[in-house]
């Protein structure tokens, strides 16, 4: 079935994307429907906002991203950087700005990946905006969250002994990226492609379905450990290490064999003939946490499951630098988007 | 003086975009620089959250219209959003999308009136994100602000007897944009030409400059008038007051001869041979606010400046209507976007 947009209008389109959304926090008092949304937090809590945009061809890719996926990463993303803030996100807000080709059940299903994102983390959707395009769709999103008063994690809180620690595995969303693109390229004019994903659905989900790691923050405070700085891995680690070495006026070295890599990362970046250690470190989209903690807490950090202490920080003078297998020393460099 | 984004990379331009920013509010705790903006309320206030999306060539037409005015007219519509709901506007993020076309100093301009903004309403600019983008420059800002616990105005308190108030004038801001775009058809092709505002200098002023009416929300704080019901008047008047009689489960009259209208917007009318009545009620981006209050507030709000009451709400079952000058009943059409 496929609905105009012009067929229903602006304010059709809204009842229908909004209709019946459930009310998970406490805290929202009133969601979509009026002039601003009002949310009510308890006494002694921090408000943490962070905003993200997704522009089609710069961030995502039609041909092979499902809009339902597209929605679900949109909110995960920025949930992931409340997270990275030692919060837990309660809101969500969302610009979109759309084409006439797109159709009113398109849109169904990019709020469909918005509303399961939404119930897997405990978020509620309350307002938006939703406006024409003439440059393909638009995705901007901003949560909100909370935080006990005064324990926000910032970037800038670590000393020059912290440990350097990040979870899960790095450089299988950007390995993703290149199976994807290199499946679309394969299939470019065959109508009957079936795109080869066998042995690699990791890298794939990665990369379409990517989770933030509420798991994490939960693991640290029950295990009572206090990261000093934490972000998330969003452009790459070496870009994140040099935000938080900068913010925390600190040098770091992390070592090349402690970086957490998947094997099926490993094997497609094998076939690609690309360096793996620079797409861990580069690669980009993990969103995976990177925080610091005292070297007091290295047994304790030690034992948590689905963690690696991966190097160091350093006095600032030092510089930051990954200290490859054989004890050389490689000067990180930030990176931050390329489109431009 | 032309410095391309490429030279100075995606960290070294949000560096320059938000050196030294002010921090006016008590309540921002963090701003921009970390993965989210820190914020911190006094206890028992409500917090209000809302965003807007700006698309070039949907929004707005770069070819009359100031990068600067652009920022701040980005800025002011959010603000508005949150006087709407009897609230203080305390926080902005802002998202964007630029193109290779933009160096920056274009988008340092687009900030100084973003900043110009912030500053004349006391707002913090606390985040964003910035990004490449391949259609054009996309602004997506999101406010957030305070209000007394309970005090959010909404749009769904109108009773069928209160009467129907208005800040201002209506459609000047329509028939402003009507005369840039005749100005920017007649410059077409000619070097020298010099657009004629002569007598017009307050449409344009509006199209391009609008302010947000916190004038208006500290003068009913003053005189003890609490509305019922309160919209801004975004996409004009006629659908605005839908909005609120769908809220609040009301019909609505209107009277013609009481909608605000200036002299130049009259004058513009005739000289397009357009109707002034239809720019007034559908014309959008005004602004203003709209809003309720019992009829026990009749004298009350009668004596303030710059409101007029323009009608009174009735029973659903009525409709919502416009009175014209000779008592016919004109049933109000929803408008709402017409880019799709």
């Amino acid at each position: 079935m496929e609905t105009e947009i012009s067929s229903v209008g602006e304010f059709g389109l809204i009842d229908r994307l909004t209709a019946d959304l459930p009310k998970i926090n406490q805290s929202t008092v009133k969601a979509v429907g009026d002039d601003a949304a009002v949310i009510r937090y308890e006494p002694k809590r921090d408000i943490l906002v962070s905003t993200d945009m997704l522009l089609e061809g710069v961030h995502f890719d039609l041909t092979y991203v499902p809009l339902k996926h597209l929605g679900y990463k949109a909110a995960v993303v920025n949930f992931s950087d409340i997270y990275a803030m030692n919060g837990t996100p309660r809101q969500l807000v969302v610009g979109l700005g759309v084409s006439t080709r797109f159709t009113v059940e398109h849109l169904e299903e990019l709020y469909a990946g918005l509303r399961l994102a939404c119930e897997v983390y405990g978020v509620d959707l309350v307002g938006g905006d939703t406006t024409a395009s003439r440059a393909g769709l638009v995705i901007s999103a901003t949560v909100i969250g909370d935080v006990e008063e005064g324990k926000a994690v910032s970037r800038n809180g670590a000393k020059p002994t912290d440990l350097i620690c990040v979870s899960g595995d790095l450089g299988a969303a950007y390995m993703g990226l290149q199976l994807l693109e290199r499946e679309k390229t394969a299939s470019a004019g065959r109508k009957d492609f079936v795109p080869d994903f066998a042995g690699k659905e990791y890298l794939v989900e990665r990369q379409l379905k990517p989770e933030a790691r509420r798991d994490i923050i939960k693991e640290l405070a029950e295990a009572g450990i206090e990261p000093t700085s934490m972000i998330d891995v969003s452009d790459g680690l070496s870009s994140e290490l040099m935000h938080l070495c900068k913010a925390s006026k600190t040098g770091c070295r992390v070592y090349e064999d402690r970086i957490p890599i998947d094997y099926q990362t490993a094997v497609m970046a094998e076939e690609l003939n690309m360096n793996l250690v620079t797409a861990a470190m580069n690669g980009g989209e993990d969103y995976e946490l990177l925080f610091t903690v005292p070297l007091t807490a290295h047994e304790a950090v030690s034992r948590l499951k689905g963690i690696r202490v991966i190097g160091h920080m350093s006095p600032e003078d030092q510089g930051c630098a990954l200290i490859g297998r054989n004890g050389e020393e490689l000067p990180l460099k930030a990176q931050g988007f390329t489109h431009l």
